[in-house]
This record gives structure tokens, C-alpha cells and sequence, in this order.
């Protein structure tokens, strides 16, 4: 089975009223429920955030973040062993504003801003790839008749796929399924997903984020990544290089 | 100077009159009074696409080739004709409907198919990779009062790079400035540009056409596009391959 | 179980007895015999190649080609009728020198040449995207002793994903292990496998293939491929477009 | 004229004889001089790496980065604020071990590890995108008769573009020409140019360097990269977004 390791920073939940009311077990609540059927899952909020050690990310085949209002409160030595066990191979799914947070900023080299605006607004999560995994199992389009507006330009670099593209009813559009891999690890980056609207009980939604653990799995880890290696002699001896 | 071939088939403005009070000299003469302060222009319609020949693609560093209705009654051996000139380093920019035409469908490899409407929605050409040549000089997005709705998926091979993702009044989204390479030639897709709208002439769509020309041009040019070659001994011996 | 069917030519095995001695059963024979204990496989060679229907072709998740002098003699209906079926979602995986089959052509949009050689060079397949599943289960390079040499340019479109670069004796090098999608079908191009050479025999080689299987295998096949839709009414009205 | 910033570390030069008899005016020295005919050229090297302020940046088209030995001895500051700088429109060309510099992996994301060997070999750059404006003017592959040999895996994310694969005696094949864009920056990465061996004094190699600077040169610079901006109400308002 699977490992999945979810972080939530857990803060909405506690401090707003209307969050609460959507997500009373926080979104990783949510997320475990809805994801255990098929997953062995575990979950880290703001608070436990240190305990989010090496050996745990050792034992974590795919990593969920979502962040939003405290992505400056998780210490740089966090983002850094969630960077470094991407490399090494494990994945790595980023939900909605987690686009901001320091792991993800740190794997992608850039800012990652993006134009927002939240005014109740319908999205349509288009399939721009329909032939691909994470694409399977849904149709043209997701319909979500409350979401946040992300849109572009999006500072990210350009994705190795992207699967998903959203529109919104004022009109903006956002590659909003892209993947990644960053040495041995690959990364999903998923827009859907604000705190104030019960994004994470959707059926499709849900398949996909299924889908992407599936995808952003990989059963080869290794503990240094794409390592350096200095050879001596030509590559012609094999035993040299193997 | 920059040698810039128009294929307009030139249909709708003789046969509808709402076109033809938009383009009175046709969308090839719009084209090319716009184009002709930066480059050498000449223009081709269905009328005379037999014309087209292996000599005036040779002497064509930029193809321009809009079409819609009359897709089929462009002859194969022109379609064939254009691929091939594009192997051998011709630069493509195939502008709205084109996206059905022979030529374009022959080097994509798939039937480019999309999802259409046309009930004067507005379009926004939004800017996705602004460090692009050919996002240069316009704003974040380009603002159409109407244009004809195109929506994914669209039935196209990821492109080399997306440069430009348009939204619709009515909430599709459309990977609306695609680049390619094939072989040796450059292509650029770039969705605006329905008949019986005032597309061609808007400012920054004129300039997105004259970057992508700019990008498209090549001044190396090789008949056979990429050659295959046998070589007998290793290629240490240089002479044997360069 | 995946149904994977394979189309060898086999023509080589019948005229050079070389040829003969290294694959006794035909391409086909050796593959078969390899990807049974994993995947529900048929055959078909040039001499059968008109039996490959539409319906074969919808019977089968991944279909394997081998050619190599016998590519005009695969007629021009059944390069279509595969090429029609890699759009609505049949996977495809192309050996050696099936980069100059029509299909194959068809799909990339290019000529697909090369530069080759045939000196008994040694080649090593680098593993350029380790992350990737069809590298998964082979060490860094795949080591073997003699094959053909094919060598950059590559008159190939971008790929989706470079999996495998290849290094040979003599100094050239080649994307030997490129992954493409075409409207709903996945296609994976592998270099290895000269007809005079036991490639198909070798342990890391096969494991690829099977990987490559798995990867482009779909369970969502849709008959016309990614469709073109007229839809009246802007989408908001939501029965129109699902 | 398009401004070109070099920085060159330039302590093999000094603690080297073997170096200093190759680039007696250091490396910096032996690019300024083939680069100055034009464009207008700088040099910084590890002494004066401190200087290379905001104020130096932001009046840097191009900035061409050599490193090897004093990679840690590049301040933090000066390698984030190249960062910022390539965020905000600055091209970058990223020479030989480079790839180790601090610039370089802030904007992958990835430690870009690699394999390596140093035995005097020859080195073929070949040309796998002609069409690809860096590739224009050299021939099908470019010979250097002794290199360090770099070989895969390279622990990059996958290029936009890749330009140039290499291949040496030994059978190591690397991706040696490789296009990155960061939020409006472009980068190119090219791998020729061991201290020890005259590279930078071979044409085809400063014809690439040369075209690489123009390929990655922008008029557009925004201070603030991709921004963040926060809209109130729908963007249909045109004058809020633009």
C-alpha cells in the first residue's frame, strides 16, 4: 500500500469560523478520510511540523502539501528534507495556495506568483491532456461552482506535462494540473482546493489527487539522488560505472 | 528582408457580406497592409493555390495560411508541398481555422480537433510564458471585444513551448499560441482571427503575428530538411560527416 | 491482462540466414516469448499485415512494430487505420527501425531520418530521466555489446519526454528512448534491436519494453479520438459540453 | 549594443601553470576579447565577485557565469540576487561547471550532479535542434579534440529545449546545450569549456556563446519578475488588470 503523508498547515480550520464549518476535521481530516480507502495515511499540521523528520520522509512514498497564511512559520530545515527526499525519489502532490510554499518555491527556482481574486466564482478544470494518467477517470471538464481565482501569468517554470487548465467565470485562466521532476521525484501541482469551499469532497477531485499519488509514485528510492560521480577510467569498464 | 508568403483562401469575403465588410480586400489584404512596413509580402487565395509551387516556397522564409471552408479544395500535392518546404526550414504561421488545414494537420500527425462555438463572446489571449520573442511588447493579455470561441481539448502534440492560453465570455479555455519545430521549420499556431470579426486589425494581435514571424525565420535553409545519411566507417574520421 | 499485439515484418529472418540463426522464430517469436508471462500477446508479419483490422487494432491495448525493409509494402489503409487508432487511445511502441514505418511517420509529422552506421559498435543506453516508469529496474546505462548505429540529428519532433540517450563505439549519439502523445494514444520509440543482433534476448532491454507497455496502456479509448464539438450555447449551460 | 556581465572565478588561472598557459589573460580575459566585437563586455572575477551589485545587474543584458573551486566562496547574497535578477528579465549562460555554481541551482532546483572524468578525451557536440536559433552557424556536430567528459544521468529538470547532446571517447553522452526560462529570464546552459583545454578559443564554440547571448537577451525587464497581484473584481474590468 501506498504511504502518504499529509501536511496541512491546519490554521483556517482554528480561526474562521466558515472554514471550520466546511472542514470541521481540517483538510487533511478530509483528505485522509476520502484518500484511506486506498492509502495508508498519516498527517502532520503547523504544529507538528517539526516531527516531519528525515526518517519519516524516509517512510513516505508521496507527500501532500497545502499551505496558505504560514507558509513563513515552517522552518527552512523542513522545506529543505522535503526538497531533498523529492530528489531522492519521493512524490510530491501540492494542493491550491501550496503553489507559495517553501518546498514547492525551492523545487521550482522561481516565485511561483500568480494574479488572484476571490469572489465566488465557478471554475472549470479543463482536460488539456486527456490521455494522460492523472487525467483518467473524469470528463472534460470538473465543474466547481465556488473557487478561488488563480491566474496567469504563473511564475512556475514550464511544466514537463500539463493536464489540466482552468477557467473562471470572470473570465482569467491557470495551468492548474502541471507536472514535475525534480532528480528522482516527481511533483503534481494541483490549483483546486481554498479553504472556504468544500473542494475536497468532490468525486473527481478526488480521483484526481488519487490519480496523482498513483502517478508521482516510485518504488526506486535513492538516499542522495541523482548523484556525482567521479570516474577514473573510461566508462568502457563497466564495473567502474555500474 | 524578410520574405512573408500570404494563404488566404480568400471564400468568405466573396460569398458573405458581413465578411466582406470587415475584410474588403480580403483577410490576405488586410495581412499584408499591416505586414508590409517590416517585410516583403506577397498573397496567395484558393483561386490560385496551384500556384504555390516548390520555387515560391523556396523563396518564402515565412508562410502565413489562413483557411476554414475551403480546407478540402486546397490540392494534396500543395499540402505536401508546404510540409516539405517546412522540413527544409520555412517558417509557418497558421492562423486561426488553419488549424484543420492539410499542411498543418500533416505535420502535427493528429486531426487537431477542437471544441467551437460563435456567439460573439469576448476573448482574453493571455501571456503564459512572457519571456517568449513572441509575447514581446504586449500587455498581460490581449482584450478582443469578439472572437470565436475554441476550447479544449485540442487535438494537438504538446507543443515545444505555450506561450499564449485564451479565455472565452462563455468559460472554455484554449492553448491559443502554440510553437513547434519540425525538422528543419519553425511553426507558430496562433488561434484570433475569425472572418467576420475585426481580429487583424488589432494592434498587439499585428505585432504577436510579426514577432512570430521574426521567430519563425530562418536564414539556414537545407532542401532535404534533416537528412538521412550512411556512413560507412566511424565518424572519427570527420571528413565522413560534416 | 494488457493485449499487446506485435507486427515484425519478417522478412529478414527468411533471407539472411544471420539473421535467422540470432532470431529463429522471427522478431515476433522472441518478443512473444519474453512478454507472455506478462501481457496476452498475437502476432502479425508482413505476409498477415492486411489482417490487421480495425478491429484487431480495437482489440489491442499496445500494439509493438517492427520494420525495417519492408515498409512500402505495408499498405498505406492499415498506416492509417493504426495511426487512427493510436488517436483514439491504442498505445504504440516503435523498435528500432520503425522510426521510418509509415505509421510511425504519420503520427510525428516529419521523415523521422537519421545517420547510421553498422560496425558491430557497442552502444550504451543511458538513462537520462531516471524517474521515469519506463526506466524503472535498470541500472544506469543498459550495456550492449553490438547493435546498429544511429546517430543525432534526428529528424524527430521535441519528444513529450526523453527517457534514454545512447552513446556508441564510434562517437555518435541518439534519443534513443522517446516518449510522444497523439490525441489519446501514448507512444514510446526504443532504438535497440538490429535484426543481426540478440537484443530482444537481453534481460534490461525486455524489461524496458515492459515497462513501455504499461506505460502507454490506457483503459479509456474513445472511437473517434479527441472530437470535434459544435456546442450552440455557451457552456455554462452544462449538458451541452459533458 | 547588448551589455554582457562575465564572471569568472578565475583561480585556476592563478594557482595553475598548466591553466595560465592556455588563459594567460584568464578565462573572463580570452571571452571578453572574442564577445567584445559584439557586444559590450564586463568582467568580475572571484575578487571582485561583491561588486556585482543590483545596480550591476540590473545595467547586465547577459550574464555569463564560470565556476569551478570557489563555488562556496560566491556570498549567498550575490548568488540570490543573480536569482533575482535572471527572474526579472536578465539572460544567463551558465559555462561548463557552472552547472555547481550557486545561480545555476537556485534556479533548477535540483543539485544538478553529474558524472565526470577527466582522460584528455575528444568531444563531439552534436546539433539535435538545428532549427533552434543557438544551432545556427555550426556545423552538424562540433569537434573539440580534448574535454572533461560530463555524462548522464544529469541531475537537471527537464530543458524547455535541448540544442546540444555530447558524446566522448570513453561512450559518456551528455546533455550539453540545454534552454531553461525562469519568470522572464532565459538561461542556457552549455557545457564545453574545461579550464585546462583552448575551447573558448575554438570558433564554432564562440559562434554558440554568441548566439546564446542573443537568444537569451530581452528588452522587457520587470524589477519584480512575475509578479503577485491581487484583483478585487472580475478582470472584465479591464482597467484593474492591465
Amino acid at each position: 500500500m501506498i504511504k502518504v503523508t499529509i501536511y496541512n498547515e491546519g490554521v483556517h480550520e482554528k480561526t474562521e469560523k466558515c472554514v471550520a464549518d466546511v472542514y470541521p476535521e481540517g483538510i487533511h481530516g478530509q483528505l485522509k478520510k476520502v484518500l484511506s480507502d486506498e492509502f495508508e495515511v498519516s498527517t502532520y499540521t503547523l504544529e507538528t511540523v517539526g516531527e516531519i523528520t528525515e526518517e519519516v520522509l524516509k517512510n513516505t512514498d508521496v507527500l501532500i502539501w497545502w499551505g496558505h497564511m504560514a507558509h513563513q512559520d515552517v522552518p527552512d530545515e523542513v522545506a529543505a528534507r522535503v526538497r531533498d527526499a523529492v530528489h531522492s525519489g519521493m512524490g510530491l502532490v501540492a494542493l491550491h495556495s501550496a503553489h507559495h510554499s517553501k518546498p514547492f518555491k525551492l523545487l521550482m527556482g522561481t516565485k511561483c506568483n500568480l494574479l488572484w481574486r476571490c469572489n465566488d466564482d465557478f471554475e472549470r478544470v479543463w482536460k488539456v491532456k486527456p490521455a494522460h494518467p492523472i487525467a483518467q477517470g473524469v470528463g472534460d471538464f470538473i465543474y466547481l461552482e465556488h473557487e478561488e481565482v488563480y491566474g496567469e501569468p504563473f511564475g512556475i517554470p514550464d511544466p514537463d506535462e500539463v493536464v489540466f487548465i482552468s477557467s473562471y467565470e470572470g473570465g482569467e485562466v491557470f495551468r492548474s494540473g502541471c507536472c514535475y521532476t525534480r532528480e528522482l521525484g516527481r511533483i503534481f501541482y494541483f490549483q483546486p482546493g481554498h479553504e472556504s469551499y468544500p473542494t475536497y469532497y468532490n468525486e473527481e477531485i478526488i480521483k484526481v489527487i488519487k490519480n496523482a499519488i498513483n502517478w508521482a509514485y516510485s518504488p526506486y528510492r535513492s538516499d542522495r539522488g541523482i548523484d556525482c560521480r567521479h570516474v577514473k577510467i573510461p566508462t568502457t569498464v563497466l564495473e567502474d560505472v555500474k
